[in-house]
């Protein structure tokens, strides 16, 4: 590499990244999977955008020919592997086997009609659904069928962890399904790219030599390979640095078992996904080092690959919207009636089984990938490209606000959701809890607008005479129902010489929480209340928020202890 | 990139890795810092050894040409890059100020001596000296003395950890002096490559840009840059996913930094390496947050990188031995001998001012990539390479040794090193104190070899008579002083149950750590007693340590404890 195709590539991965990064976090803003976000500023930045409007700048940052295009392919290459890596990770067999019965069936059922309807379809109207390319139909129509059929559990996974359903039956059977799903239908793909490969030759002895590889490697990584790992990886612990050995030990393994696939005439990502499985299964992994992996590639590889992706496909140019439209009802039609069916049958009620089907819907990731991958195969075209990634995107930008209403189920409450640089008093002076709530009352009395502050004061003073609303551990949270209010309010007053108030332990009081809701509130003044008690109980709280300076440092610590609460 | 050149890469990077994490690990079983391995394993693996037995292998392997190798290159161009982010990260720049004179002393005469003498060496005999390159003599003296002059701040900080030195006051003045020594030398350094670029059309404005724009680009980082970093971290904190948002704003800031720097002549990693500095000393970046990404850049891109130096250099061919030994005393004097006078000035004693000297010999990583550098620019031949990157290994794996025997200080002790399967016992029956050491001396026996065990019993009783040696929190330390005892002898045993012991804090007593030592020990039975109460004084101890099953499993709750409490 010479000195300007260096430049240039820094300056693609890290346009790339910063990009990718962005839309991501802004994706999440309107509570959409950061995939979606990290696509966009890959199209953004590609062909269909900035290709078209400065395609000068493009051609510069991103060329496609050269060492630079080269290393950022490469790149991308290796982050796709280590993402599936870590993919497999999430994967919990012993989850999908525990749901026995139901697990099984609706993942059947989700995968059969799709998979049928989906071959069917090809066979009955192949140029309609896009069939162009040289390879037979007879592929193209099993790819179509698998594509249709998968799944995508890391979406799955946070929708239900967002509405607090994960560790439900409900969560449990839907992330059981999905398990199987991923399991099978990556099989299932990794199988056709065998038979594309031996296909060439059209040697029959070659496509099953394939077939009878794809499946004993799986076998033998999730029987062997998974209790060699598990026993390999105590031993890793105690002898070698922590966590480095594990990182190493966990990377060059996924590499290695995807070159061995690779090797295989199977994509490398299958079997990196295969040895995550077996990875992720044992437990001595722990959390953190689970964490470190995880974080890197989730955050920084993964980001890089999806935004790539718009680097390669000129969306607009693609765009066949007879073939999307035809794409997403089929998708979606098939995959929720064959969960539907199945569910049905073996009895779940009905609420549940249209739940069940639309969480099974989302294909996130998993969809992109496999398309990803049969376009660069030459399998699949352009538009059918587009259509599949539209399809990826839509089911699972709308999964959760399906599932939220045929459950009926609200998102979990966070108590800083309802509050605001402006309910955030940074330093009460206050040395009594009456004190400090007239001081909080007043500083967000403009908040309240045409609601008398005198009467949400004399509410408060009434619930604190009743019993202090102090809690453990330096936090109180003084509450009270509000006519007319339309909203919950949140303020937030920090002490930080401390208020004595009768707290449950004694302790002197440096954070107020007040939590002021509607007076028909169906239930959230204690969901806020109940938020704030397990982030409170759970952690051992660091004085730092004690002293922070402003709202956005309150914020940060907040979220920092979220995020330690999952982790634990 | 077509399907063999992925394989190929794939395989390159899986074997690379591996390789070098584990060559690493077993340098540092040897108290060597892992980069000494990690080049062996590139040494091993590249021309110099595989290559000459098995030349096809090594080919296959690591192809010099075709996608693959552009691919592999392009990723270890990003490791090192991202590896001198994380290297600025360490450097913290009040430590510096804070020791004010004697650490500016220090960094002046030990780089102004060696400089000195560096650069006169090679305009005296220039040809001795290695100069074949078609490069002014002048640049080549000034690489040469800057080689000289560097020094290995992270090195010199692991040693002092190892040495329980960090935080004292001669810990202070070294790490303030590495500091200043590397960010003087990695400017320097900047400078000589933008002259480089410059010189070749031997405009002499271009040459001043270029010194000007390194400056000022520093400069403006490390006030302005640095400040507007620490402003945006809290914000990100508050309102990007954790620790995502951080990580992606980390890397992306740093490839722009490295992009800028790369365009402006001078190297990217010294971009990447000034706006680490400018990161890591905003108090808002968690330790939680270095970690992660410390850790995967140290343990999964660092080793590639320094692994890849052994394939492109053959150690073996270009080892010339005059050159070396005159490489190895010059630098070894100059700066040795530039810090003892510098020390000597202020006041400091004969003792310290060698140690502080032969610490800050140690050359490690930052003098490997410098030279790789000014390889890769032509501006150093393969010979000079080989001695550049001998010294900087020799200096590393002496400086622990060198500096235990000045400062006569032992290495902190950990009670496992006295310890082995041997002396593991996994369950203990007893139901009290007297009971299970009973158990435990009848059980270690054997290791005991010539001393009687019942003597042994005794002793332990007896002590245990005075007052009981539980601790909190569920671990006692039975302990003797032994006649004719060669080494101390650590037996560990484990009571799921509990035992009741009249510990401190009044609960069972699970871990049982019997500290044996010679009669005239040395004060290592403090050390090993102080280890234990240390460990388990500051830890939350998880049940599972409980739990373990064998001496692998519980020597790998121990890694993970100690690594936690770094941490902290």
């Amino acid at each position: 590499m010479i000195e300007h195709e260096m430049l240039s590539f820094l300056l693609a991965v890290a346009v790339l990244l910063g990009a990718a990064r962005i839309f991501g976090e802004i994706s999440r803003k309107f509570g959409q999977p950061s995939v979606l976000g990290e696509i966009l500023a890959g199209i953004a930045l590609g062909p269909s955008l900035l290709g078209m409007l400065l395609p000068e700048v493009n051609h510069w940052l991103f060329p496609t020919t050269g060492s630079a295009a080269i290393a950022l392919d490469g790149l991308t290459f290796l982050s796709i592997t280590l993402f599936l890596l870590v993919a497999g990770m999430e994967v919990d067999l012993s989850t999908a086997w525990r749901q026995g019965k139901a697990a099984m069936v609706t993942a059947l059922f989700g995968m059969l009609v799709p998979f049928a309807v989906g071959y069917s379809l090809v066979r009955i109207a192949p140029e309609f659904m896009g069939f162009t390319s040289h390879t037979s139909i007879h592929l193209y129509a099993l790819f179509f069928a698998t594509a249709l059929s998968i799944s995508a559990l890391p979406v799955i996974a946070k929708t239900l962890m967002d509405l607090n359903l994960y560790r439900s039956d409900f969560g449990m059977v839907v992330i059981g399904a999905a398990v199987l799903n991923d399991l099978v239908g990556w099989t299932v793909f990794a199988i056709i790219l065998g038979l594309m490969g031996s296909a060439v030759d059209g040697n029959l002895a070659n496509i099953f030599n394939t077939v009878a590889l794809v499946i004993l490697f799986t076998v033998f990584v999730l029987t062997i390979g998974r209790w060699a790992i598990n026993r390999s990886l105590p031993w890793i612990k105690a002898y070698t640095t922590y966590p480095g050995g594990i990182l190493g030990f966990a990377v060059t393994l996924g590499l290695l078992s995807a070159a061995f696939t690779e090797w295989a005439g199977v994509h490398a990502i299958f079997g990196a996904f295969i040895l995550g499985i077996a990875l992720g299964d044992s437990r001595h992994l722990r959390e953190r080092t689970r964490a470190t992996l995880d974080q890197f590639i989730s955050f920084i590889f993964a980001p890089l690959f999806f935004a790539s992706i718009g680097l390669r496909v000129n969306f607009v140019e693609h765009f066949d919207i007879l073939l999307v439209i035809t794409v997403l009802i089929v998708g979606t039609l098939t995959k929720v009636g064959g969960c539907l069916l199945g569910n049905r049958l073996i009895g779940m009620s009905w609420r549940d089984s249209w739940a069940v089907g639309f969480a099974m819907n989302s294909r996130g990731a998993m969809e992109i990938i496999l398309s990803m991958l049969a376009l660069q195969m030459g399998l699949i075209g352009d538009s059918m490209f587009v259509a599949l990634v539209i399809l990826a995107l839509m089911t699972s930008a709308t999964s959760a606000t399906t599932l939220q209403a045929i459950l009926r189920r609200n998102k979990k409450v966070h108590f800083q959701d309802f509050a605001s640089s402006k309910t955030f008093l940074n330093e009460v002076n206050g040395t009594t809890m009456q004190e400090v709530i007239r001081e909080m009352v007043e500083h967000m009395s403009l908040s309240l607008r045409d609601i008398d502050a005198r009467d949400v004061l004399r509410k408060l003073l009434r619930r604190e005479k009743l019993m202090s609303t102090a809690l453990d551990r330096g936090v109180a949270v003084p509450h009270a129902r509000i006519l007319h209010l339309r909203e919950p309010i949140v303020c937030i007053g920090v002490s930080r010489r401390g208020v004595e108030c009768d707290s449950l332990d004694g302790n002197m009081t440096h954070l107020f929480i007040m939590i002021l809701t509607p007076q028909d509130d169906n239930g959230v003044q204690l969901d806020i209340l109940a938020d704030v008690g397990g982030l409170f109980r759970d952690q051992e709280i660091s004085e730092e928020i004690f002293s922070v300076r402003n709202y956005t440092e309150f914020l940060a610590e907040i979220t920092q202890m979220r995020e330690k609460a999952k982790l634990m």
